[in-house]
């Protein structure tokens, strides 16, 4: 195994988070499930936007915002995503590199716009996400960019990649090269209905292609069918080296060949939005993991990137990650 | 006079903000004026965005965040100004809809982009706007729509409208008919960069045109060539019927038909972001000018609306400003 360029190589949906404030009436009135991130075509990402109150667009895009906060920690990382060449697709590129993230996937050709993510906040700081995935749906195994896969330690995918049609093909793609070339496949399974839509396949995934699995709490009972917590951690066991459970203000459990570790959260002023919390966890997480910390180690380091991004609005890190950083756990 | 529909059309350039926390090293590096709004052309604009970190779009422009913010104390307003048929066109025309204020000046043909602002944001939470004008090089007097001004009570304009090349036309047009309709016209500033390059204009102006003025202390010493606040003040005396003197955490001083009123800042728990303040205070002044207020408590209402926007990052209100006001100043 030749020396690793980057740590982490992230393959997932290039999107524009479109942020409101709403009351949870609005929730109610558009008839949207409080919580999930649902798929909407274009015509309903259009009248759901005319219902939105004024928005704020940030880059977004769960995979992108786990290598942008990997990036902010000090870590190198890379992209592979599709947007189209409009203004938001130069707003997303312009935003991962400057978030120290290297991008080159080429721009779709198809003609379908940038995705957007309209996103509604309610008062609890919950956030409910309707996805137009637009330019996303052309991503495929040509994107997979061989070379840049096997120069990273980890090639980290995120579960919704199963939604657009061919992403799968450059999912299995990718995790063929990186272990051909002795790395790490990382999965996120995203949230509970993407693992509703998904779920055989994801079983599958999980046993022969994963070596490190990030699920929360209600992920990992839609993917075993389980009703509690425990129950889906030892149906865990034994499915793949690392899996990375995250427990909201419980903190998180790690199981790293067949140990358990428990992580609390990091403490947070005020939760303000949770939107990126799974993302940056896996940053911190994945940052840890590629400098060859100890799974506890890299419990602590997702919590306090997590700690960071639900303080404020947006999901991608408003201040220099690796200043949280305790001096024992930096580079 | 006809009863009125709205109580203010404002006149200005549509741009979305992009902001971006930056230390006072980049300005340096860049070049860049600080607290300054400087125009840039296309390919200066591009390098600087590509010399900015990770940024927000959020729709901004000097009065249309005025009408935003008097739309949010529940006051009637409408806006004129040109966007492209762009994404960020869009992201313009549904935010300010999304306000509540009336929008309906069609896209511009001519080929630029909606124009947009790079807004440098060091940590004593100052901002240095690069501002691209784009398509708001195409406002001109067809444009202005005679009945929506001849139905607003007041008709406000913003100074920066001296750069596009047209829109002064359009200014002067604008005037005429609320003048001729028995209205009134108000004014801002903007930035003594900008006066600095139209004075002799906004001189004429403001003894000609202008029933209410805006400036704040630095545009005011700039437009009379003067060394201090009160110096200006003395200047400012006959030229006009209103003058609202904004001076940051001093206050505002407001000269009505000769009388001079002190209102205090309201209190900010904390700083973040200065964008804006001047135009909500110009939003709740006249706010409450158009609802038969006196000045001094125009004044206070512009100050409970500056000290909301200061206290978090962009231009526009995040809360409901009307929830704001004692109650003997709500509608």
């Amino acid at each position: 195994m030749s020396d690793a360029s980057f740590d982490v190589v992230g393959i997932g949906n290039a999107i524009v988070d479109v942020l409101s404030h709403v009351e949870d009436g609005v929730l109610v009135a558009q008839g949207l499930e409080k919580g999930a991130m649902t798929l909407v075509d274009a015509a309903r990402a259009e009248a759901l936007y005319g219902a939105m109150g004024p928005g704020v667009e940030v880059s977004g895009g769960s995979a992108s915002n786990t290598i942008a906060g990997l990036a902010s920690l000090g870590g190198r990382g890379a992209f592979i995503g599709t947007v189209a060449d409009d203004q938001l697709g130069r707003i997303f590129r312009h935003d991962i590199r400057a978030a120290g993230v290297s991008f080159d996937t080429p721009p779709a050709t198809g003609g379908a716009p940038t995705a957007r993510c309209l996103i509604f906040v309610t008062p609890d700081a919950q956030r409910t996400m309707q996805t137009y995935l637009g330019a996303c749906i052309e991503l495929g195994p040509e994107d997979i960019d061989a070379d840049l896969v096997a120069a990273a330690k980890v090639t980290y995918l995120e579960g919704y990649l199963w939604d657009p049609p061919r992403a799968k093909e450059a999912f299995l793609k990718a995790a063929a090269i990186a272990h051909g070339a002795g790395r790490k496949v990382a999965l996120s399974l995203s949230d509970p209905f993407c693992v509703d839509r998904h779920r055989a396949e994801f079983r599958d995934l999980v046993r022969d292609h994963v070596d490190i699995l990030f699920a929360n709490e209600a992920e990992l009972c839609a993917l075993w069918e389980v009703e509690n917590f425990d129950a889906a951690l030892q149906a865990t066991r034994g499915q793949c080296a690392v899996a990375a459970l995250t427990r909201s203000e419980k903190g998180s459990v790690v199981m790293a060949d067949g140990d358990v570790h428990v992580v609390d959260a990091a403490p947070v002023a005020r939760v303000v939005d949770t939107t990126g919390a799974g993302d940056l966890y896996a940053a911190g997480f994945l940052f840890g993991y590629t400098a060859g910390r100890g799974p506890f180690n890299c419990g602590r380091i997702g919590s306090l990137a997590a700690a960071e991004v639900i303080g404020h609005i947006g999901a991608r890190p408003e201040t220099p990650l690796r200043a949280l950083l305790p001096a024992e756990l930096t580079r």
